[in-house]
Parts: C-alpha cells; structure tokens; sequence
C-alpha cells in the first residue's frame, strides 16, 4: 500500500493512494491514529482493516497538499558515499566502514514544498535517495532479520549546503538547514516493494543530473540496519536516506549550484517521486 | 531556580529544587504541564506561579529518581574541541570553525542512571560538558541576543565510543550509543546563573581526569548559537553539549577506557552534578 500524510480543508489526513486519488484512512476508520508514527506503531493491528477499506475516492492528490509523511520523526539518519560511482566522482575510494550522520528534525518538509537556498551559503545541492522509514522499535538487528523492522520506502532529496558540510569535517550542520529534509510523496509499504534494483534519477529544470539504480547501493538497507542499530535503539518512523549516486552539483566543472527559481525532482521506480522548487531564505 | 524532572510513587513529575527538597510544580499548579517541554514553551506565562510557589518540601530527592530533565527533545547538538586544552591533547590546532556533531535523541539518560559499555565496543569514554537548554523557537539569532534564547543550564557527560566516533570521520554514531547521553540533574535556570567562569570536573571513581573552567570555552554559548541558528532552527528543548576539557580517558597512555563497574561524576559549579555507573550492556 502506499501510505500518505496530506492536508486538506477538513485538515491533515492520513489516508491509502491508488493512482491519482486517496481513501481517507482518518475518516473510514474509527479511532484512527492522527499521525504517521502511530500508525506505524499500531501497524500490526490496523494494518487489515487498511487493506480492507473500499478504495474510494475521497480525495483528488490534485485537491490536497501532499505532506512529508512522517513530520517530525525521532531520528534522520543519512549515509555518505554508498553508491561506488558517486565516491568515484568524489575522488575517494569506495569507503570501508559505513559513514553516517544526521539531519536535523527541524529540516523536514513535503514532497513538493519550496526549499530554500539560505541566506548562510550559495553553495546549494540536491541528492536523489531513497529513505527508508523504521517500522518497530529494535536494537542488535541481524542482516537476516532487517526486513521485519521496516515499514516502507519513499522517495528522498538529502539537499546539503557543502561548504557548512565540509569546513569543520562534520558533516550535521550543512545537512540540517531549514527544509533540506524534503521526503515522500508517501510511503510504499515494505511489503509491496522489492527496492533491491529500483531506477533513481534526479533531475534539475527537466536536465537529468543523477541516473543510477539502487543495485547499485555499496552497503543495502538490511547492511545499515544492522550497522545502526549495533549503536542505538531505532524507532517507528525513524528516517533512513540510504544515499546518493554520482551526478552532484558540487563535482561539475564549475560547481552548479541550485538557485532559485530551480526546480528539482527525484524520481524512483515504483516509489513515485518528488519535486521541490528553490526559493531564496527571506531575510531574517 | 533549579527546575527538575522526577519520578516519585505518583509518577513523574516536574518541580522547584531547594537544598534536598522539592516543590512539586505539578501537584500545585493546576494545569500545569507534564512535560519539560511544554513547561518551557510555556515559561514566560509560567514563572511568575513557579517562583511565587511557597517552597515546600513535597518529596526529599533521596526519596525519588531524578530523571532526564527533558527527556525526549528534538534535537541534541554537541561541540568538539571547544576547549583550548582538549584540542592540544588530541593533537590539534584550536579550530577556525566550530565542530558540531549529534548525539541520537534515544540515547538520553537520568543523571543517576547507568551507562552500558555496548557490546559492539571496549573504547567507552567519558566528557565532562556544560549542557544548555533552549528557551525559545529562534532562528538567526546575533551574539547579543543569544542570551534572550537560553532557557538554563545543567551537567552532562557526552559518553563517546572511540572506535566509532573516529573511523568512518564522522562522530554521529560514536556518540549515539543508548544510555550515552546522560544529563541534569535538574536545569538551573538561565536567569539564576552567571556561566561564564564555572569550574568544570570530572571524577572516575573518585579520580580527577577533567578540570577546568568554563571560562576557558573557544566558542561560548552565546557564539554557538549565533552559529547553529544561521542553518537551522532551534526549539524550546533542544539540548546542546557545550565540549570537553582535557583529560578524557583515551588520551592517557595506554587509553584508560571505562569498564563496568565504574563510577563517572560529572560536577559542575552552581548546575551541581551527575553520576552514572558503568554496566555490561546486557547479551543481545
């Protein structure tokens, strides 16, 4: 099922989309949960009475404002240089160990809300991903039992500002600035999907930049599990960006940076895709 | 005014801290809020009843479990190498830009509660830190008015893993094993304490490791969140490690890693202090 967080008149609304419309999951069935997370939580139970709703148009995706699915999650966790072309063009050998740092709660927002170059940084760049979405409370997951802790996949921009990324060697701040988290348009529940060889792409104004394909990935979603949850406990509605392929503004020659008025789109096969436009951070 | 989170046979709750004994603001201010968050959020409505409440000594901390003082925030920033001496003992320059990283919000812990030495690692170390607590949603905010966002201070130990802090070069799951980021043991508000000479220590086993003084910080509060807030926005809660002085165990010759059994104090002049004992991490 491909599971979505939108608003409309009536207010937000979780609900089930087929094609280009949406079953109210939030009307049709009593006592619903209001929010992503504890419709993860409660998956096991309402998962059927999900599956059994009639598939009725309740609301156009045309109609409403399609929101990030999860808005405020525990923790976004993101995976630096897991697809070997991407560290090939980044000039480093594919990495040993899995390099992972975070984005701010804070920088979340929808599948198609504007992102904004900050007024900190010019140097503005997008990364197609696919981001995976925690389905159970778990520590010490084994590769073998990973998949029983995911609900479902969306489609992810991990738009970083690279000089903040890169002056201190850390890369959380420059990941973390306000609407740099954008993900969605729903999520595809774990079930449905096989993401082991999915087309990603992303394109900037209509020109592709990013094309590669998730068979591609150098550690997979059950590897960084694993990895993660050696560390630390991870939670329904956690957020995983599973990283990026080759084809970042920052390697061109020059550096071509989004400005506004960009418009850029991620696309997944199967996932559905996203589209943010850049907008200038008004002045503070 | 020293406010607290604790659990008592009532449940949790939040109070006033004199001496030994605690006011508790939940039973004597009606609709006073559960949580840390709301409370802050809710301050400037708040203190006036919190300050005017009669002190009494409606629970006696030995009687209850001092707990995180907030215990879910949504965002916990740490500094590295913010004091001139930890910097020269690990063999680097004072940095040019400040060094942030994050702890995972799921790591949070009570002052007094135990911290495991993880099964994925022997390399358990210890950073005595100033922590500050955020007041207000703010986003690029000067120097000159960083004090206006700060809603107090408290004690903490940014409980790192060496091993993994340092060998993919990005700190993130080093420091966001469960249990590793401990905290309180009650929060001095901002308006109560002047933090900008305050004797810093740390004990193992009654060992001094770390001493110095806050006064020795290179960037101070006011300076880190002029820097955070230029990329993202910070919320009534957030939690921010202010960095370590010299003396952490994995400089000393051999690395003097914490084993199970021992005893860390943190202790901090005016905020008071932490202690945390060190556990086996149970067999997965």
């Amino acid at each position: 099922m491909k599971i979505a967080r939108f608003e409309a008149r009536e207010g937000v609304r979780l609900g089930v989309v087929e094609a280009e419309y949406i079953t109210s999951i939030t009307d049709r069935i009593a006592g619903a949960p209001a929010e992503m997370i504890e419709l993860i939580e409660r998956w096991s139970d309402l998962k059927e009475a999900v599956s059994a709703l009639p598939r009725a148009a309740d609301y156009a995706i045309a109609d409403v404002t399609m929101l990030a699915p999860v808005p405020r999650p525990g923790k976004i966790m993101g995976i630096g240089l897991n697809y070997a072309d991407h560290a090939a063009e980044a000039g480093l050998k594919p990495p040993e160990h899995q390099i992972w740092f975070t984005k701010a709660v804070t920088a979340v927002t929808g599948p198609y809300a504007p992102i904004e170059r900050p007024l900190a940084s010019m140097a503005l760049d997008y990364e197609a991903e696919m981001v995976m979405i925690i389905g159970k409370r778990c520590r010490h997951v084994s590769r073998e039992q990973a998949e029983s802790v995911i609900f479902g996949f969306c489609v992810g921009n991990d738009v970083s500002v690279r000089d903040w990324q890169h002056r201190s060697g850390q890369f959380a701040i420059g990941k973390s600035f306000d609407t740099h988290a954008p993900f969605g348009p729903y999520i595809v529940t774990a079930d449905e999907v096989d993401v082991s060889a999915l087309d990603i792409r992303c394109l900037v104004n209509g020109e592709e930049r990013q094309h590669s394909n998730t068979s591609h990935l150098i550690f997979d979603c059950f590897a960084q599990i694993e990895h993660l949850s050696q560390a630390m406990t991870l939670e329904p509605g956690d957020v995983i960006y599973t990283g990026t392929p080759s084809g970042v503004g920052a390697v061109m020659a020059p550096p071509q940076w989004l400005v506004p008025g960009d418009r850029v789109r991620v696309e997944i096969e199967k996932l559905g895709h996203i589209e943010n436009v850049v907008i200038a951070e008004p002045a503070a």
